[in-house]
């Protein structure tokens, strides 16, 4: 498939304005914008551009709230609970991570958790927010059912991320962002759309047997927890996953596990549950970004397996991909995703997205 | 191999008796002998009196401090950093527990770290105390490295495990507590001694290749990730296990990494960094436990993939455990193992463990 490279400022305005077209406040069509463009940056095609139409639906049909803001229902000086008004995911993300911060710097700890909430894109975009304050931050959040819990033959829980960002000299970060599943869904989709098996696994059929065959994966069956079959630790995934849970919708009190609206069926609110941290560090041992590039630089040194493929830590295939697109001068995009979404955009009267006339050199 | 039945006092005083032999202070012998026993009682037997002369040694050879109390260096309402004093485990994690549960009162969350501790035992044991306060408890600890890193061939990180414990109605509860490697050491080591090949997906050589040989894992190679191999996600497991060094090590200012002295080499302290949360759900949306006893249902009212094999919640393989040892009146032990604490205690004058004469019924 041929690819083409759109500016990042065209790529940001592009979604404002297809949000904007459909009524979105203009404060948070930013937000989703910059939340978006940073997933395509960071080389996490599958929640970038890619999805926008899904936002644009969702503020459409009145199914997500096009204006407001989310509002504290309870706190202390370290805690809070929030009401997402059910308004844009980046938009109670954002509000919720500020939070976080801002009781971090007093209390030395901020843990918040929103309630009427929506898709937020990356969770490595809030945890990330941290960093900026020398901070550590974490990100997590329900999703709809997805994945077969060990033993199991059915759907119970999300693909529930967990995303912390620690920050070490120069800039430099630990920032993981995983699903508690083995992969994404869009993995498997991907694979069946080539007509291509996928690996052990990743996903089992209707009865909860292992399948290496995309399509009872993605039909009856479901996605496995990380760590494959029992025997392998796949019940440490589904321990994780069932955490994550815990720390989104129980202790928010909004939708959760199998109570959460299937994944694409917009048929209700969505009303999600995430929860977003920050620990300053400066309240714990002196040093914390110099052991920090410590750890890294111990890991990045380690003699790789293989040659040719070496030892990375948790964050930095993103930034390859951030530096890939700062000297290509712009985002790499398959040309058939910018097709269809400039054939959305024009069924809401929106001005394509223009691409550059530069090559993509792989 | 065959095996007997002990009274949980019994085991409970033959700990004390031991550690008090070798001078330590009464009430630190106390807290280490409970942490045992309830590894034994959930079924965790390799932390429990099979570990009992480590911890004896490690008083006796004073490399561990047999007397004192942890301090507090820093704190806020909702943080506190402390020195464990290099005391035994059990100390440190009680000492710290309690103070992440005392602050989460006041403050909503408690996060706690600690440097110059030893190991704990069990990290479900900390986790769970939050569960007498209705709150959430969690607890991590860095350990000496046994785990290759995704795509490396040398041990830098601990199993670094993760609890999480979480109140549900009439006394029922989530209770993780995973290594973030695919096993234990212990299994490896139990396979290696009976001759078997370990499965797929536990361990590498020192070439960092899958290895199913035990005694490749054992020399010169080491565990890998939950997640196993990178393309079933052994980068997540990896992840995860840097996060918790991150929550310890790194955050404590403690040994972290290759830096933590190697497995069963007592030459210098061990200076182990440890965290330590409390969470009050009072402080976030109300229902909390009717939505845990609700999410736990769910799950363990599943149609399992294979009858006979019905879903389980963690906690719930200890629950059972523990349900066992109160049927039979005691906990099983194999004899070969009280014999050689038995021994081990006439090297130190101590009275042995007496055994019941009940039968041990499978």
């Amino acid at each position: 498939m041929s690819r083409c490279l759109i500016l990042q400022s065209e790529v940001l305005s592009f979604i404002e304005r297809c949000m904007l077209a459909v009524g979105t406040q203009p404060s948070h069509a930013a937000c989703l914008a910059e939340v978006l463009v940073e997933a395509d940056l960071r080389g996490h095609y599958s929640h970038g551009l890619n999805r926008m139409d899904m936002y644009v639906k969702d503020i459409r049909t009145g199914i997500c709230e096009k204006s407001g803001e989310p509002t504290v229902d309870k706190e202390t000086v370290a805690t809070a609970l929030v009401n997402g008004r059910n308004l844009l995911g980046p938009v109670v993300g954002n509000y919720c991570m500020d939070l976080a911060i801002k009781k971090a710097r007093k209390a030395g700890i901020g843990w918040v958790v929103a309630y009427g909430s929506n898709h937020f894109g990356i969770a490595a975009y809030y945890s990330m927010q941290a960093l900026k304050e020398d901070m550590i931050g974490m990100c997590y959040t329900n999703t709809s059912p997805l994945v077969v819990p060990t033993r199991a033959k059915e759907c119970m829980l999300g693909t529930n991320p967990i995303s912390v960002a620690a920050p070490a000299n120069d800039g430099d970060s630990f920032v993981l962002d995983m699903a508690t599943s083995a992969v994404a869904l869009g993995k498997v989709e991907l694979h069946h759309r080539r007509g291509d098996v996928i690996p052990e696994g990743w996903g089992c059929d209707s009865r909860g047997l292992p399948s290496t065959a995309p399509a009872k994966v993605l039909s009856g069956g479901g996605l496995v927890p990380v760590g494959g079959c029992e025997t392998t630790g796949g019940h440490k995934g589904f321990g994780l996953a069932m955490m994550v849970e815990v720390f989104c919708g129980i202790l928010a009190g909004s939708q959760y596990s199998k109570h959460i609206r299937n994944w694409k069926v917009t048929d209700r609110v969505a009303d999600l549950g995430q929860c977003f941290v920050a620990i300053n560090p400066a309240n714990f041992a002196p040093g914390f970004k110099d052991r920090m590039s410590d750890l890294l630089s111990l890991h990045r040194g380690l003699e790789p397996a293989s040659l040719g493929n070496p030892v990375v830590v948790p964050g930095d295939p993103e930034r390859f991909s951030i530096q890939k697109c700062s000297t290509l001068g712009g985002i790499p995009y398959y040309i058939s995703v910018v097709d269809h979404m400039n054939n959305f955009a024009r069924s809401i009267d929106v001005a394509p997205v223009l691409p550059t006339n530069r090559p993509v050199v792989k």
